[in-house]
């Protein structure tokens, strides 16, 4: 098996997957070995002491909506004497935006592969400003976290079930050619999805004041795709991995604090280093120093040839996440193309053509190149407790590449 | 007053329109004049002896629908004989897609320019296929019409006035952000509006099964979305008529049989020339031998700058309607720029880099060079009963500018 036939074995599964949207469940019914005081976060592993602000946030914000701990001083308080355990979504088949909470009552939404069987899973979008992903943490935040567990969670579940399931990579497809690119613009995909579910939810629910706030919920949220979208890259990626010889990128997160990418012959090891500051455009009233370096397992997407490769699609998100020329849109997917194996038929960009999105990251590619991938991002406050104050385009730093094209070559008895 | 002066005060009537959904009522109750057995029709005036296959095929329909007849042959024999009266939509305010059949017991969805105070209706999308603005007449096509009277048209009222109207002009500079031209491809905007209703309808409708049978109806058609652009586009028209040596185009309508245009400054008056044939695709059985030429009232949307003039924010519509390469979309966008008079800032394109859609038709412009306005179009079989074969472009017959352009310097003292 040489390198070349490895990655095409990669890309070939990548192209073969069929993800579907097939249920909202308990995160403790979902995910195996998730229990009481277990905490689950974006990117590589992460130790309390290391986490920057708004990860810590969410820390104790979430730690207060699970009951075990009264306030968020002394969710602080037991978090630095070691009363939580942490640990990264993608060991529990789990991603999670931003901070990427996951712990056991909250509801998370189920993507199957349905061809190859494998589950991935992520919790429901919380909408937009000052929300836990981001490492809001007050009562507002929590509460809304309830009413997702009990009203909008258990719903949702019915209607995706009575839906019989939602086939997500057409949903996709039809949703680059409406200008998302699944990142920081999946407003057409969260359309697409509501107008498919309404009908069952409103066959499915029987308070009709519930139903008319769940759908004014998801029909307020351009980015509630964004969540069914990561657990669609995780059910795509993880048939990906450990293939033997394989230079393919399985996996790309950030802590907050480090960026760590996972490549398909050097199996689950994270390779990281220090993640970088997003350049973008600020919300009203916050510039660059109230920013948080890059943060969240969402660049799963980008992983699958969307965000940031897809931005030809989307010449309005170029504007939204400061890009440059929205004409100019088109150029951030051609560079992404010189990093990847191939490309995919059944996501294509009208704008070019029909196009399909690059796929299939090569570290190979990206160290000779030194073409960093392109990552469409939102920016966090550095503090806890304060949210979402802009968004903006970040590259994944080479030095992740370097070291796993160096272990990559150690494994294959090159180096 | 300069014919440039009139030009002027046209585009900043049409740009200072307010245009909102805020209500649907039968048709009885919004239109003056309209009662038993008077049927408005797509297009400049038109009698019986005139209609092509599917406006016949409409026209028997609807009267059966009314009850008044009790078949589609006795409806032939009536209006054969004159029992029916005829007039065009444009006439009572009114718009109607394809056939664009409008008589008095439909529902109709009101659109009012708010900064002008003038009312404009439409009928309520039927969907796609074998519909009665493609000529489709049978029990399936007027139990449909039956079900959009009695209970879709009575509950988007309620949701409309509940949602205390939608304000359409941010809602199509949306769309014009997600692929959609307005005319073939209404898919973003359709989104839009449901996902604006939806909790609405859920608040104000007590059927649990209606309500699922409404969110599946409109969710389930793309193109729900283009007779409110319909009315909307009326709504912003009606008040740039009568301008004193404006040249400005005011409607565009086709019946089926003849194109016609209106024309600020020479008032109400048609100017009609022979309807071309759509150049497109057609739908696998069909072909051209199938069509029937160019209807309906829907060339409104291209008076407004929308449809065929905004082909650049929508490049997946140009392979639908067979108008070439997606890449080349902009081409239509910028040809309609040089006959048009000025550009419409909140109406802009992404790819364009938020270049406004070409706005105000000026027919000088379109005698001098030569450059008809094109239009994107469905097309219905030139037989009664069939409904939708295809979809594709046509141009607007340069002989109704030329005329309109000669009556204008006859009127102004020139010619």
């Amino acid at each position: 098996m040489t390198i070349a036939n490895a990655n095409e074995t990669a890309v070939d599964r990548m192209l073969r997957g069929d993800p579907q949207l097939v249920d909202v469940i308990p995160a403790k019914e979902a995910v195996d070995g998730l229990g009481d005081r277990l905490i689950l976060h974006a990117g590589p592993p992460l130790d309390w002491a290391d986490m920057c602000g708004p990860m810590r946030g969410a820390v104790t914000g979430i730690a207060v909506f699970e009951g075990w701990a009264e306030n968020l001083e002394q969710a602080e308080e037991a978090a630095s004497k070691g009363f939580f355990e942490f640990a990264p979504n993608h060991d529990f088949d789990c991603v999670g935006p931003m901070t990427g909470m996951t712990t056991i009552s909250q509801p998370l939404m189920v993507v199957e592969n349905k061809a190859f069987g494998n589950r991935a899973y992520c919790a429901i979008n919380e909408g937009l400003g000052k929300v836990m992903r981001f490492g809001g943490n007050d009562e507002e935040v929590r509460d809304r976290l309830k009413w997702i567990r009990d009203v909008l969670g258990p719903a949702l579940g019915r209607a995706i079930r009575a839906a019989d399931g939602i086939p997500l990579k057409s949903l996709v497809g039809r949703g680059l050619t409406m200008g998302d690119e699944m990142h920081q613009r999946n407003v057409a995909c969260s359309g697409l999805i509501l107008r498919e579910l309404a009908p069952h939810l409103a066959r499915t629910t029987d308070n009709p004041g519930d139903l008319a706030d769940i759908l004014a919920f998801i029909g307020g949220n351009d980015q509630f795709f964004l969540n069914v979208a990561m657990a669609m890259g995780k059910a795509i990626m993880d048939p990906v991995r450990n293939i033997d010889k394989s230079t393919v990128v399985t996996a790309m997160a950030r802590n907050g604090t480090d960026f760590g990418i996972r490549v398909s012959g050097t199996g689950d090891r994270w390779f990281t280093a220090p993640v970088e500051m997003p350049e973008g455009l600020y919300f009203p009233g916050y510039s660059e120093k109230d920013a948080n370096p890059d943060m969240g397992d969402s660049t799963i997407i980008e992983t699958i040839g969307l965000g940031g490769f897809a931005m030809a699609a989307s010449p309005a998100v170029a504007g939204f996440v400061g890009a440059g020329p929205a004409s100019e849109a088109l150029n951030f997917t051609r560079t992404m193309a010189e990093i990847t194996v191939s490309e995919n038929p059944e996501w294509a960009i009208p704008a070019m053509d029909y196009q399909g999105v690059p796929t299939g990251i090569d570290i190979r590619r990206v160290v000779e190149t030194g073409l960093a991938p392109t990552i469409n991002t939102g920016i966090a406050h550095k503090e806890p407790g304060v949210g979402q104050v802009g968004a903006g385009v970040v590259r994944a730093p080479l030095k992740c590449f370097e070291q796993a094209l160096f272990a990559f070559a150690e494994k294959i008895g090159v180096a």
